[in-house]
């Protein structure tokens, strides 16, 4: 059901000021498309389409906006009008546009919000980035747990209108702390004993989370209990928002991103990739790259040891960047492997033993399956005799330290109670680089010390 | 509310086979809960846990159970109790079960179901991995077209107890087309109108899949477009399941795993890391790293095109590592940042001007700032006189040649419709690799062969 309205005729009806194919192109479309459509018209065009569409219907459509968008908008347009987009957003979305705001126009517009709404703004702003407190909303159904079925049933129909997600009623004492949930399928299916008080059919053991938890960890509970909301309490266990399925599935893709930038030691973007200023995006990267580029260092001072072996041997020098590789890659292969599986809890700390055995004996196979390649390689481009022998010897020791290596750091990290995933993939291969230049020359150094020596 | 409970007490009621707190244990908490509780059980042990449950809670816990312990349940335990387990799991789960259990059993569990279930697992499990169909449940609530609000508040108490999500009714027509969806919270707001027609209250603008989509195209769907399901239609757009909020969290979390090996050169595993026989894991890795090192190998043959001259300037070769891991991590970043904005949709191939323009820039600023170290490095390790600018000048032109490189090739096979992961940071590596020898040795050759020539 792709609708064909396209730019220019959306620019076309503006410009005649079709009202009612303009109406029609607000409320047609799920406002997620309808905002697609939107996104070629410049901020002012953008606006006057807005103002076709019944308030809530327009702030759902200003919802699915991109971030900067939002902010271009509430920048440049009417005050007032803003103000009453504000008014009609989900606490959430509200908090996270203004939070990016010059401070002189939060003001003027907070001064143009009823008191409960500014307050209910300023509450939400205090808690920090990342907590479950900034991810959550502020607007979920509540029922006094004096109720009976019938009562939650009709006070549900005057809150529907209002509410995000009424999925989950959450029945509060008269100091606001959480004592129960009824989802409305409970309700519904209720319907027939209307006098049933709600204390009887609520949940009573909840599932519920800190306003200062962790928002990764609240998401991953969210998954694996299947939840499609989760309740947010404060220090009193008084109840203050609820985390949505839909806040979940954006913080988890956020995560995500997020462990790919870090796998290539990038530091976390706030913005995508192409509306990153070039100097930040810069410094994000340089930062790491210049780190790893001090690491690099030990490299040259341990190969900087061997020069005289180098110049006597120098047959090794081109295999000097397979040897590396071979290690840097299976060393990634197991830290990608670990940190993935820490991460998703299908590895604990207590399994360290069974996971450093797996990847010795891991390492062990795939070195002898390089070491292998290796023979062949040798016969092609070593010199004849024993020399043959130390580019296969080397492989399977450097696949082997690799995998330990990649397997252990992320390990020990979580041990001190450090971020595993730190230990990326270009620190891994660092550190692998240089275990690597240590085996290959002290394993040339026995076979043709013996020899030349 | 972390219950204390743990195995000795759960192992002490199953001995003195205390009914009551068993009931209690099972019912009280969230079934994820439960079944986490349950992890050290025997299987027999677990089992006869299950027995304390009513069945609806009882095919709960069992969909919380890991896969692999679900098939030992379903193997080791009593036919026909099983078969009853069966009949009450979702019907997602219940395809995902059987599909990887012996034949001999799923003919002997079919036998022991009723007719239509029978047929509902048939139809579903003829879908291929990986798309909606094969993702989706049957159990959906149904209205017909021509039913009033009232009628459907009602069929929807009845059908409440056996659906696992009843956020949203579809209402279909007689053949099963799907005519239009009207949601739970539309229902309960229209309450006090009882005799509206549904086709009056439905949205008819749907967003709906195909059985053969691609589950992860599925999921970010439902994920742009906040829904909590979406419904999946046949080729007659007859309404055939639904894939829910839930089993898009599994799809993100499964293809995010997924991308994570992809960038270290893993293939996708079906298990656990623990999980994964060592020799599948080998092999997943095994292949990789074998065609990485096939790769590898042009850098021996590049190398030892060079050899007289690593001879005559041997001080060059200590910073080989350096420089290759310089020109490596750069090219890794571009690599990573490109095809992360290519997955999350906020570059397109339309944009390949814009992103080379960037990472040329990036790739100046980045190498100048390694270049500046570099010079650092020169003076404390390399020979004096001219030969201090061959490492800054070649830093510059390899984090240039990486960064391009990476940024460019993932756009390439976005273009020609492969996997742009498929450029994974491995691969990345291993053609600046030796992009960098021959810059290296270029740059040495045209600063030192004037002077030593």
């Amino acid at each position: 059901m792709v609708n064909t309205l396209y730019l220019p005729e959306l620019r076309e009806m503006l410009a005649e000021n079709r009202e009612g194919e303009l109406r029609e192109f607000c409320t047609a479309l799920h406002p997620a498309r309808t905002a697609e459509f939107m996104e070629g018209l410049s901020t002012d065009e953008a606006w006057r389409v807005l103002a076709f569409a019944d308030p809530s219907t327009r702030a759902q459509i200003f919802t699915y906006f991109e971030h900067h968008r939002q902010l271009e908008l509430i920048e440049t347009q009417d005050r007032d009008q803003v103000a009453a987009i504000l008014s009609e957003l989900p606490s959430d979305d509200r908090v996270d546009v203004l939070a990016d705001a010059p401070n002189e126009l939060v003001e003027e517009l907070l001064k143009r919000l009823p008191a409960d709404e500014r307050r209910d703004i300023q509450r939400l702003s205090q808690y920090p980035e990342g907590t479950a407190g900034a991810t959550m909303t502020s607007d979920f159904a509540r029922i006094p747990e004096t109720m009976t079925v019938k009562q939650a049933l009709d006070e549900l129909a005057r809150q529907a209108e209002s509410l995000e997600m009424l999925y989950y009623l959450y029945v509060l004492d008269e100091a606001g702390h959480l004592r129960g949930v009824v989802s409305t399928r409970q309700l519904v299916a209720a319907m027939r004993r209307p006098l049933t008080p709600l204390t009887e059919l609520m949940e009573t053991q909840l599932v519920s989370v800190h306003a200062l938890d962790d928002r990764e960890e609240v998401a991953q509970l969210v998954a694996r209990y299947d939840l499609l909301a989760v309740p947010v309490v404060d220090d009193q266990n008084r109840m203050v928002g609820i985390v949505t399925h839909d806040d979940v599935l954006d913080v988890l893709q956020d995560e995500a991103a997020r462990d790919a930038y870090q796998s290539a030691a990038v530091a976390p973007l706030e913005e995508t990739y192409l509306r990153t200023p070039l100097l930040i995006l810069s410094w994000k990267r340089g930062i790491w790259l210049a780190i790893l580029f001090v690491c690099a260092l030990l490299t040259v001072l341990v190969l900087g040891r061997y020069e005289d072996d180098l110049q006597r041997w120098a047959w090794l020098v081109p295999f000097l960047p397979l040897i590396i590789s071979s290690g840097g890659n299976s060393g990634n292969q197991s830290a990608t492997l670990v940190i993935t599986a820490l991460g998703r809890g299908e590895v604990k700390l207590s399994d360290w033993g069974t996971v450093v055995i797996r990847e010795v004996a891991m390492g062990l196979i795939l070195g002898l399956v390089l070491s292998a390649m290796g023979v062949v390689v040798s016969f092609l481009f070593a010199p004849v005799g024993i020399e043959r022998w130390v580019i296969p010897v080397t492989l399977i020791l450097v696949v082997v330290s690799g995998t330990l290596t990649g397997a252990t750091l992320p390990l020990i990290f979580a041990r001190l109670g450090w971020d595993p995933a730190i230990m990326s993939n270009p620190f891994v291969a660092g550190i692998v680089d240089i275990l690597g230049i240590v085996i290959y020359m002290t394993v040339a150094y026995l076979i043709l010390g013996s020899v030349g020596g």
